[in-house]
């Protein structure tokens, strides 16, 4: 840490921050600079909480130096995470792992659809959501247990593995018995409480970017689930908030390839929501695994426009299956596999 | 509604746009523009799911016409609403409520130190967090029910209401308690478990606007509370993420000024937050008074430079004073009166 | 300056860094952390182009620890500068000065109508554009000289000074014979060959933020003016661009109050951009004029509705004269005194 | 366009909205909802300027419906644009095309050492400043008509076509008889005096998204340039300004792609400033082209560790030349074929 004095500071107020840094454990290194005073800090930081320091008189401004996420940083793991979702492994630079289905379990009829089509298009894991943060409490807010029921049957009926949204520790202690990944979306990514709980279930947990959150507090949200000592996190890009209006959100894909040198953790890509709008959700798609993704997680819906949420962003099975054919390619020159076939004696024939 | 079809659309697309309308209770309205059909959809649509629209083919875009939101609404409801909490009024427009107090509570002395001081400057509410949501898990996060109970037998003595933030179901079950206005806080503004935990509390809610929340979407979380049946509800305003690099956040005082014109709901502003420097925080109260605001939520701490949290942006009791004494001449001109003076028999006095 | 060096970096690269430091005029101090090495350079090395250094082996960033500006700052010069626009002076702490008028000059009869309102209510500078920045290529570009010849008849008959738009060398040229301010608009702020021109016209210049500028970034586009030997230099916050929808921009109050700490030079706020929406004027000038602002720009239109430009964000006559009287407490209240009365014997007297 | 009347609107109120948009050329169609009038607004408004109507009382907002600019559009060119600069053809969908070089010319070595590296990689594009756009103006300003020279000789020399950036009338005047492409930067994408002048240049030009310009915006700028009879032009992504700190700009892919579906122009991606960090230039450039590119800008340097502008962010030439390889497989996979080799007897051989 530096703390950058105020030209003119005295030294009886150098001396005051000198003594606190002490204080706390640092090493105080005073530099004499032409208009000013700076004190080089040395010392362990991470955890101290500094705040305080830029109130005390005479002090201009504190820079942080070093990172402030410890478990999650490639400093103190240098080899890339795998995560594990049933028989799906997320991460390791050999696969890219598609995760596909609607944003809400609306029947089973719709869900059994959805999970026929991505199977058979080579998806591993079945997306779909039972609890909806929805902006208007008057519009659908999902099924709840019945639709994490729905989910698990029709998942283990094709052969793929499992992930759904979880909001609060009631329907986090429901849904962890019947999904094999925990998502925490955007609106949650500084909900510290559920983040916590999240560590301490032991499952997988795919933790969404918030729509303004910047890379280092998504990085911290993932130590807050770590520090519980879960290291099962797998971190999804999904758009930012900017001024541009004619996309939902702004896909960060700097943000992806950046992460993936800052950390272990593997990253996946949510083209849908990033973008809103299905026509660039294969461009998109292709974007991500060229920029180092692990994976993609893609909305797809039996009859997009009869969908009760984000129907205008969800490819039917049409657009969906010639998607995953034009991921073939990209796929491999980046030197991985996409998804993977059916087991034998198992999912999509049995399930066809 | 209105939907905006593609240049070109087949009658037979027009024509399935239009019956799903009328599926759904609008109806549909052909107009023949020189490049395009726009079918505007007449009838009551403030809580209908029209997503999946924009997924049928032919439509380029969909343009809603009314407000989302009813029961934060001025057109539902004209006059200023009033929140109750404790014996003071928040809203209505004849005085400016100030809530004050340290970030988080650390000690039995510390509360009651700025106990004091913010009641003799003249607020009226005591603030201080008992749940701490914290960037780092490794940081301070708070005293939790020991920090609620500091909170009401500091109050009591000086004869203040109190705000205090909860953070999920636990710590509101917790908090109602122990004082009069539950707080939600910026990173749970679309934390709709929480929202509608809050209204079914009863409990005057503070409503603070997400960092990138706009300000549709937090009159939307004020309409989560509003629809289980409590009408307390606070807006504060305490600065929205933007590029600038020098305040911690942007202040978005036209916001204050149009959501008073929106909505009959009470809004205060949270200079300290939305600055994250005490040389700012007089400037904006003032700010926020001549554009409006109801009211103030400020940090003050005994001794900043030892802040367990947010040092930088706490006021010391000589400059919370001063900043009281100068917010009167503003107040005045504004038609309002600032906080209150102590009941005879009680408060400041015998607390002094 | 501050070298932060990666962990694990070899002597051999601090060796370097260090070298070339020194070959740029740095004395560099080295500091040993508990995981990384950090330089510490002293010197004047604000002019000096340091940006290589992040590209040398084994740097993990550069911190910059001097304010990047000189001439506008308030280290260079402690009082508050004064700028003078004909009988005006702007800034300094005694007056308050409206500068009002339309968007854009487009007839003798609409302008002479707005100098005389304008005039008649206590502004003391006409604004008008006589070249249009528009966004599209198919709308009004304004009357360009014919517009500067009408401005400088209006504001003459009805004493007042004069701000106006320019937009290149050649506009620029020509209004400098016409106006006492020149304006240059936000999309211009970083347009650094006008803003050297501006700088030799020896002119008073009225500098908006630019959209999305920092105010780093606005007070180094003043230090382009300055450094050509002009001081005569008026900051114009006229909001910034965020996610936020329901108001055009987003007006930074506490840029505004900030930039009165850095800067010596007047700052002043134009509600109509910022907001573009009448109903919010009247808020946004009383919370800017609190917030420390100088100096209101606001538009007025003889008739908003049939405005060639902006008409909607344009005050009517009434209103504006109604606002002026409503600033006068609150301009009161922070102990200054609003425009200025004709003088005896010309101006509005005359002029009605 | 479509006017929403408040509710409530008086009979009067909408009659002369009517009359307004009936004297405009529209046809106004009255449909009466729930709460409010709506009246659709029939004709071809694209070059009217309707902003008085938002003035007119009872109009609560006016809903434009049709894309304002044409020219740039898909609706009036189908076909995929091809801009010509010397041999080279950018756009059309069948090969990818890199420009390349330093940010700055420097002097005839660093220029004549990176025209050789950039072409022996397969660049067809030599790009260098000549006008340096600098937020300070103590930093290095380029070299003028020298560095133009010096520009026109190295690539001749090479056999390479040249974009170089023009920042006002003068510059334009002199860099179009050297320059194959005039470039104009993000700071003056709406310098709409310089937009024109380009335009009538006649020559290709590049033409970069402003820091916080939306999709709109840019492409309005096009319809500038084009409003002048000049169909060359290239659109260019380099980055908008959002609240993410790690990285310089956030690169925005998903906007390259709807450009390409909004319009027939081509786009290019600029990594260098989009990131301002060299280890994502290979990782954006690849999403770039998966995202649908048309080509790249990136800047190279002899030795960016001694650069005089954007060090940290230029490639080295084993670096650069490493990345031309590593894009070769993913530009197969789009069907395209990357840069051009030496033509017989010209070029580097020649040049080596």
């Amino acid at each position: 840490m530096v703390v950058v004095m105020e030209p003119g500071a005295s030294p009886e107020t150098i001396e005051v921050v000198s003594e606190r840094l002490a204080a706390q454990g640092f090493q105080p290194h005073l530099i004499h600079g032409v208009s000013r005073i700076v004190i080089a800090a040395v010392g362990e930081h991470r955890a101290a909480d500094t705040s305080g320091l830029e109130n005390l008189p005479g002090v201009e401004k504190v820079v942080p130096i070093m990172k402030p996420y410890k478990l999650a940083s490639r400093e103190v793991r240098g080899e890339d995470s795998v995560v594990k979702a049933g028989r799906v492994a997320v991460g390791g630079g050999r696969s890219v792992v598609v995760m596909a289905g609607p944003c809400a379990v609306e029947s089973r009829e719709q869900l059994f659809m959805a999970a026929r089509v991505v199977k058979r298009a080579g998806a591993t894991i079945l997306r779909g959501g039972a609890f909806k943060p929805r902006t208007s409490p008057y519009s659908f807010q999902g099924l709840a247990e019945k639709g994490l029921q729905l989910l698990a049957e029709a998942a283990a009926w094709a052969g793929l593995a499992t992930v759904s949204e979880v909001i609060d520790q009631e329907s986090l202690d429901m849904a962890k018995d019947y999904v094999d990944i925990l998502q925490i979306g955007a609106r949650n990514m500084q909900n510290f409480r559920l983040l916590r709980a999240a560590g301490r279930s032991g499952k997988p947990v795919l933790l969404k970017r918030g729509l303004s959150a910047t890379i280092e507090e998504w990085l911290m949200a993932a130590e807050y689930i770590m520090s519980e000592g879960n290291e099962q996190v797998i971190l999804c890009e999904r758009g930012i908030r900017t001024f541009e209006r004619l996309t939902r959100n702004t896909l960060d894909l700097s943000a992806v390839s950046l992460v993936k040198i800052l950390s272990h953790l593997p990253v996946v890509v949510d083209p849908s929501h990033a973008t809103g709008d299905r026509r660039l959700i294969g461009p998109m798609s292709k974007a991500a695994l060229a920029a180092g993704a692990d994976g993609l997680l893609i909305e797809v819906h039996p009859d997009p426009a009869q969908a009760l949420c984000d129907g205008q962003q969800s490819l039917n099975p049409e657009q969906f299956t010639a998607l995953m054919q034009d991921l073939q390619a990209i796929t491999l020159v980046t030197g991985r596999k996409l998804g993977s076939l059916p087991e034998a004696g198992k999912g999509i024939k049995a399930a066809g």
